[in-house]
């Protein structure tokens, strides 16, 4: 089948409750839809704007639950990486491993990403071009991993904003890789005065319309049953209620594109 | 019928041959797929970046051909003007007056422009926000003229690359006016050492798709047999021949966000 | 002698006591520091955000006002103008003649500016690069007069912020002409959801040193007894009080580049 | 006495030659102008943007040479660090640990840094105000090291460009820690094609210049005798030659302005 792929789930491991909860009803929701779907959570943020932010349950904690998540669903589950180190440790528990926007020009950390031989995503650096991510996937293809997926979440615009720039897709399907929509961090609102980056939930099906139009293969949406309680990137959460209305109007804009 | 409604020509009238023949492959394309069709040209470009530029073939004559086309195919047609006297004028000829976007706060123009009872297509400028649309839009509604019509075309990004923010398209739809994309102009590429403004018209596809699921009304769109040889714009025109095929693929996304 | 020259004075024409009261006081600041002054105001503002902003007391009466700065002080003034036929006008009244940023490159009005044989001061568009000025100053020149002055005030950063590049200071005055920095409106904070544009006059000793330290010829501030009673742009002006201080450090910087 | 300091070296350590031959020319510079000095290179490149670029002559190597330079000519010295790992290690051979700009939000890293009890001088992202750099500053700072130095760089506009906003100088000022602007990465032209970030060492004087007369504390100028010829970054790199004429012109500023 043709259907775009999802990466879903919520910004950080925060208990067993909330990832098993929230990985049963998107699991669900993507089974009854037919989309392919690989639960994401971070086990760690290591770049919180603020340094009283939380960071996380645990690393080993974490990382048990993400493998408890792929176990129990039968799907794949991804997390994000920060250094070299974590690589191999994560690669035991995830299928995917994802690198933060900020870091994607870290040569060491994309080649560690790419030894461990798993699904490396990256996230396109809010500083960077789509065309200047060949350099990124070039680095892990030459390292002898071709498992690339490069992911656009907005360049900065102005201090508090940013802006996708959605011929980004086509620039980077043309290195010859899936290209995937991160419809939620593109809505982020860096460098607010209190610390706590901002958001703009409202606007996620403007962001995921637009890049299922323009031939993006797969969306990574966080959501939170509720947002307004979330210990990382509440501002910027889709609320785990209006997945599914939102995936049906995507897959509607999917067919047509196709 | 709920179909998207496409503004399309020349960038300048360059003669009456060109106009004539743009004007009628447009508008039997248009009729096929049943899109109302309002046909553009400028009668003259006032704001070329070098003053070498061509401007025009004279208004007078060219405003003729603008009439001759309304009345040979039965449709509306539009304009550009730029200073608050062609207002009265231009309306003489015109269905549309559309008020380019470096003078989107000039307030005299808009109003003038108001007073025609003509509807006003506004271009959001390069430098002001989706949300911001509204006091022009409201300028032109206070003037006792609710006829106004919004158009996208791109954010500076950097000197030489304008970035299209599609937030703005359900932005200003709440302005309560039907909006625009300009996929053509949205892809220039201005500053150049030239004093050449450059282009990407293999973008247009992309741009139009992303603004037809986002929801725009209505499509703006440059188009010459020649983009190679046209007089004004050629850098960012969509080829003639291509305009159909273009149209279908964004029917079918209109069809599938209704 | 090598001093900077200012051009300084309310946004606006708002009444004949504020008028001559200002030009007094930066008229006798100015002659004690050997700085060569000309008074701005603006004789009406053509493009405020909002429809209900103040526009001017009258264009007659305004200009004659800055007539009488002129005659009174012997000084030259200026103001800005906005359509060709503004342009033989306020030649009458004024020895410089401004155009707005928003409309750096309409031809037109350059060129009607041009043929009064006065200066012509042009600001940089937010979305123009200093390199591309030199298109703008060649339209003036080619018509037959050289007295052209470029004024930098910022580029677009964002929706709600400017940020002035200065490399744009000596890529200007390799044009062959002088070079002015805008130091009030360059710290506008535009796009406000209240259709009042903000401002950061707290910056503006920064910005003005800077520019000094850069090479600028000379420096653009509009300045107001009470900026929080200005009619108009009162978010970034100067307080005249704090003219003079801030003056003396800037001649201090400039004795320091010369 | 109220200089500004100067941190100044090659990009990478290439060679031993190269290292101790412009340690000691920029060290005879600043002893004859009174300028406190910090030798700085880079003793690995972690972000290339291509995978194909040099990257080091390696680590124990390269920090041998820091420490050489140091001891020989009584300076302090820096390099950068990319992981927390690597903090441990350079605190044994540097006085200043330099935290990249991509990674000024790496918490682990931040935190790393500040255990050493080195002075850590944080470079300002691209894509970060001046005022969130508070929270880089204040991560330090609460883990019991307040020896903090906060760099500028430039921030992103568009995708091949950086502006350097100088709003930034006072802003990080009032964070109670030196200021330092980084005069050569500001210049870069980043996302380039080739793979090779461009850059335009002519506009370093105007850098510099602005710089100090905001009030900055300290410069960063990454120099070398034949940039032509330099294993990174050599297109914005300042010629070595050049480096004290450009100094004795800072030195006039500074003391302008204080």
């Amino acid at each position: 089948e043709n259907n775009f792929f999802l990466i879903a789930g919520p910004c950080v491991v925060e208990s067993e409750t909330l990832v098993m909860d929230i990985a049963k009803k998107v699991f669900e929701i993507c089974k009854r839809l037919q989309i392919p779907y690989t639960f994401k959570a971070s086990y760690r943020k290591a770049n919180r704007t603020s340094g009283d932010s939380f960071t996380g349950i645990g690393d080993e904690e974490a990382m048990q639950l993400l493998k408890k998540v792929k176990e129990k669903f039968s799907i794949p589950v991804t997390t994000d990486i920060h250094t070299a180190e974590e690589a191999a440790v994560a690669a035991q528990y995830v299928d995917v491993l994802q690198i933060p926007a900020f870091l994607c020009r870290q040569t060491d950390l994309l080649l560690a990403a790419a030894r461990t031989g798993k699904i490396v995503n990256v996230k396109k650096g809010q500083f960077v071009s789509g065309e200047a991510m060949k350099f990124a996937s070039n680095k892990i293809i030459k390292a002898g991993n071709d498992k690339v997926i490069l992911t656009e979440r907005g360049n900065s615009f102005g201090y508090t904003d940013l802006i996708v720039d959605y011929r980004n897709i086509p620039i980077m399907k043309n290195h010859g890789v899936p290209v995937v929509m991160d419809c939620t961090h593109s809505l982020q609102q860096p460098n607010q005065s209190s610390g706590v980056t901002g958001g703009n939930p409202q606007m996620i099906e403007t962001v995921a319309k637009a890049a299922i139009a323009t031939g993006a293969d797969g969306l990574f949406i966080e959501t939170h049953p509720d947002p307004s309680c979330a210990l990382s990137d509440g501002a910027n959460m889709l609320k785990l209620d209006l997945l599914e209305e939102l995936l049906k109007k995507l897959i509607a804009v999917r067919k047509a594109v196709l």
